[in-house]
C-alpha cells in the first residue's frame, strides 16, 4: 500500500503590476503572490535501526492559467525530484533539490518566498524582461539538478547542508556547482547564511555558465514577539546579460525588514537595496503589506510595492490574494 | 495532513471516425468518447463562521496514447487551476475555470460533454482540421484563464455565475472576456443559458482575438421519467478562419435531443443544426446511442453519428467504449 | 470518494558512465539505475458478477533533474494510460500499455528493467547517440499507444496477452502493430516469450515506420534457490539508421545471466551478445552487481558494466544508487 502524501500550495491574487523599467501597468489575476504555487508527492519509510528512506516529487504551477512550471521550459518536477537516506549521521540526498541560496533567503526576510512581492527574492532570483534588463544576482536558480547533498543532524539548533551539483559535461572536465548553507535556531534568534560557487545553469540538465560566479549572504532575525526585525547582507557576481557571459559585475545586496502581529495577522515590511558597482546602477525596492490568517492553512494578503532602478521608470504594484495549503 | 481528493475520468473507445469534410475513414482507439478524460486534485477547508476555502487542479489527458492535454500546446491544468472562498455570500474564485458557455451546453443536450459524439458540443467547441475548415462557433474555449468569478448562492434552485477574464495585455488597454450563465433546477425542469463577450483567446495566457465576438445560448430540458427532451438555441459570431480574424460570420445553432431509460441504461439521441448566414453554409449532425451503466462509476456506450456540412463529403462515425470515474 | 492508488518508484544513482562508442567518460547523478523512475495513479472497481473495471495512468520521470518523460518529447503518461474490463473471460484493455516485448525481456534477465545496466534491455531498447549509432533492436518502444489488448485468465500458471495497435492513419490503410506474449510460472521455472510485427512507431500517436519489422524472443529462468540462471534468445529486424528506414539488418541476441542470494541481497550478473549479420558488427555487454535490500520497498545497489561494439572504443561504467518504491 502507498504511503505517499499529496500536498501543495495554491496561491492567486488580483493585482496591478508595474516593475521598475516597465513601459506600462498591467491588471492581472496572477499566481503565487506570496508563495509560488506547487503540488507534489512525498513520503518516508522507516527502514529500522534508525534509518529512513524518503523521496519528494514536487512541481511548480501557475494557477492563474493552469500552466505547468514557473516559466517556459521549466521542468515538471523542478521544485523537488529526489530520494534520500537518513540516519544518525544526517541525510544523503540524490537528485534535484533546493539550491543553497534558497532557504536562507526565504527565512531571513519577512515576505518569505514571494517571487512577486519580496524585495530580497526579486533582486536575487527574478530577472526582469523589460527595459531595465535586470538579471537575477544569484547565478544558478533556487534549485539544483544532479545533486548529491549532505545534511547534518541537528546540533542544538544548528544545521548545515553541503551540496554538489555534477556538471555532467562529457570528458569529466570538472565543471560543477558547489555550495553550503547553515541555520541556527536559538529560541527567538535565527542566524543563517550560504555560499555558492556556480558554473552550471539550471533548471533541467544545465549547461556551462561560461564562467565561475560566486554568491554569498548572511542573515538574521530576532523575534521580540511584538516585532520581529530581519537583516541580510550578501555579495554576488552578476551577469550583465552580455552574450559572452564573462563580463561580470559585482553586486551587494542589503535587506532590512520587520514583521509585527496585528489582529489575526501580521504587518510585513521589507526594503532591499542592490548596488552594482561596475555599471553604477542600483535597485531599491520596498514592500509593505498585511497577511491575515483565515486558518492555519489559509491566509489572505494585501501587498503594496515600490520598485526603483537607476535610469529606469520606477513602478508601483499592488495585489490582494488568497493562499491555501493542502 | 493533506485533505486533498484525487479524482478523474478515464474514457476510451474503439471506433471508426469520418467527420464531414474528411477525405477518408480512420479506425481508432481514441480517448474521451463520452467525457474528455481527466485527472486532478481538489479540496476544501472549513474556515469556521460559514466560510470555506477550496482549490482545484485538474488536467485533461488522452488515454489512448498517454499524451497530456486536449490538443498540442494545451496547458497542463487547463481544466481547472483555481482557489476560492465560499460563504453565505456565494463563492469568489481566482484562476482558471470553466467558461460561461460550458456547463449550460453540457446540461442541455443528452450526450453531455462528449467532444466526439455530442452534435451541440461539436458545432460549438471542436474545430475540424480538414477540407471543411469548420471553426468552433464559441470564440474562447470552454475554460478561461486569469478569471475572477462570482457564483451566487442557490436561490430555490436558481444559481448564476458572473465571470471576468483579465486580458493581461500591457498598458491596461481594457481587453477582456466577460460573461455570465444561470441554471434553474425545478424538479423535472432545467432551464439554463449563458452570454459571453470575447476578446481574448484561450487556453494558456491568451492573446487578443483581434475583434470582439458575442456568443449566447438558451437551453431547457424536462424529465418526464420515461423520456427527457432537450432543446437549445443560440447565436454566435463565428470566425471564418481568415488571417485577419475580423471577417465574422453570424451563426445560429439549434439542438433538439432526447434520452429515455431502457434496461440498465439510456437511449440517447441529439440533432444539431448550425446555419452560417454570410457563407451560406450549414452543418447538420445527428447522433444516436446507448449508454449502459455497469455501476454508478462505470458505463459502457455505443454511439453512431452522421455529420453533414454544405459542399463537403458527409461522414458517418461510430464508437464503442468504456468510461470509468474515480 | 476516490479509490485511487498513488504509487511509483524513485531511483537515483551516482556513477561514471562510458558506453561503447562514447568519446569520453561522464560523472553523473542520474535517474533510474535499476528501474526507470515513475509515478502514477491506478484503481479498480468491483462491478459485481465477477466483473471489474480498472484504470492506470503512470508517468516516467527523471529524478536527477526533475524532467518529465524518459527522453525529450516523450508523452506524459507514456508508461500507462488505459482503462480495462476484467472477468472470467480475462481482461480487455483500451489505451496505452506495455508492448509485448517488455515483460518477457524484464523477467528473463537478472537485472530486470534497468535501462542503464541490464545488457539485454540496453541492446533491445536503448539507442546510443554516439559514434556507434547503435539502434534499439526492438522497433516500436516498450509501450504501445492506441491498443486493444486481450489478456487470458491464468491457466495453471500459464498466461498470455494478444495485442493490437491501431495505426490510425487516414484511409484505413491497415498499418498496425500486432504481437503476443506468454508466461509460464511453474514453481521454480519461468518460461516466457513474445512475437511482434511492427509498422508503427511509438510513443505518442506514432507514425508509419516505412517498413515491417519482426521481432521475437524466448526466455527462461530456473530458481535453484542458491542460484537462479537466466537465458534468452531472440531475433529482430534492425534499422541501420538510414533515412529511408528500409535497409534492415538481421539481429540475433543471446543473453545469459545469474542471480544468487548473498547476505540480505543478491549478486547479479548478465551477459548479452547481439550479432548484426549484414553489417558484420556485434555488441557484447557484461554487467556484474550487488543489490542490497534495505526493506521490502527500498534497496541500494552497486553495478559495474563493460560494453563493447565492433570497431568502437569500448567503455566501462559503474554506479551506486538507491531505489525506493511507494
Amino acid at each position: 500500500q502507498s504511503s505517499v502524501t499529496l500536498s501543495g500550495t495554491i496561491d492567486a491574487y488580483a493585482g496591478s503590476i508595474r516593475m521598475a523599467g516597465d513601459a506600462g501597468r498591467k491588471s492581472v489575476i496572477n499566481s503565487g503572490g506570496m508563495t509560488t504555487s506547487w503540488f507534489g508527492f512525498s513520503g518516508t519509510e522507516d527502514l529500522g535501526g534508525g534509518l529512513k528512506a524518503g523521496f519528494a516529487l514536487t512541481s511548480f504551477i501557475q494557477v492563474d492559467n493552469g500552466t505547468q512550471g514557473r516559466f517556459p521550459n521549466d521542468t515538471f518536477f523542478s521544485r523537488d525530484a529526489n530520494v534520500s537516506l537518513s540516519g544518525g549521521f544526517g541525510t544523503v540526498r540524490l537528485g534535484r533539490w533546493m539550491a543553497p541560496n534558497f532557504l536562507p533567503s526565504v527565512l531571513a526576510n519577512p515576505i518569505g518566498d514571494s517571487f512577486v512581492f519580496s524585495p530580497l527574492i526579486l533582486h536575487k532570483n527574478v530577472p526582469l524582461f523589460n527595459a531595465s534588463g535586470w538579471q537575477a544576482t544569484t547565478a544558478a536558480d533556487t534549485g539544483w539538478s544532479n545533486q548529491i547533498a549532505y545534511s547534518t543532524p541537528d546540533f542544538g539548533g544548528f544545521k548545515a547542508n553541503i551540496q554538489y551539483q555534477f556538471g555532467e559535461l562529457p570528458g569529466d572536465n570538472g565543471k560543477k556547482n558547489v555550495g553550503a548553507n547553515f541555520f541556527y535556531f536559538g529560541g527567538p534568534l535565527l542566524v543563517t547564511g550560504y555560499y555558492e560557487r556556480n558554473q552550471i545553469s539550471n533548471p533541467g540538465q544545465g549547461t556551462y555558465l561560461g564562467t565561475t560566479r560566486d554568491d554569498w549572504m548572511l542573515g538574521a532575525a530576532y523575534d521580540f514577539k511584538f516585532v520581529k526585525p530581519y537583516l541580510t547582507y550578501g555579495r554576488s557576481d552578476v551577469n550583465l546579460g552580455t552574450a559572452a557571459m564573462v563580463n561580470l559585475d559585482k553586486g551587494k545586496t542589503l535587506q532590512v525588514g520587520v514583521s509585527a502581529p496585528v489582529g489575526a495577522g501580521k504587518v510585513l515590511a521589507s526594503y532591499a537595496m542592490t548596488d552594482l558597482s561596475r555599471s553604477d546602477l542600483d535597485r531599491k525596492t520596498l514592500t509593505v503589506g498585511y497577511d491575515y490568517n483565515l486558518s492555519k492553512r489559509t491566509d489572505a494578503y494585501a501587498m503594496v510595492m515600490h520598485d526603483r532602478i537607476t535610469r529606469q521608470d520606477s513602478g508601483t504594484s499592488f495585489g490582494v490574494g488568497i493562499r491555501h495549503r493542502f
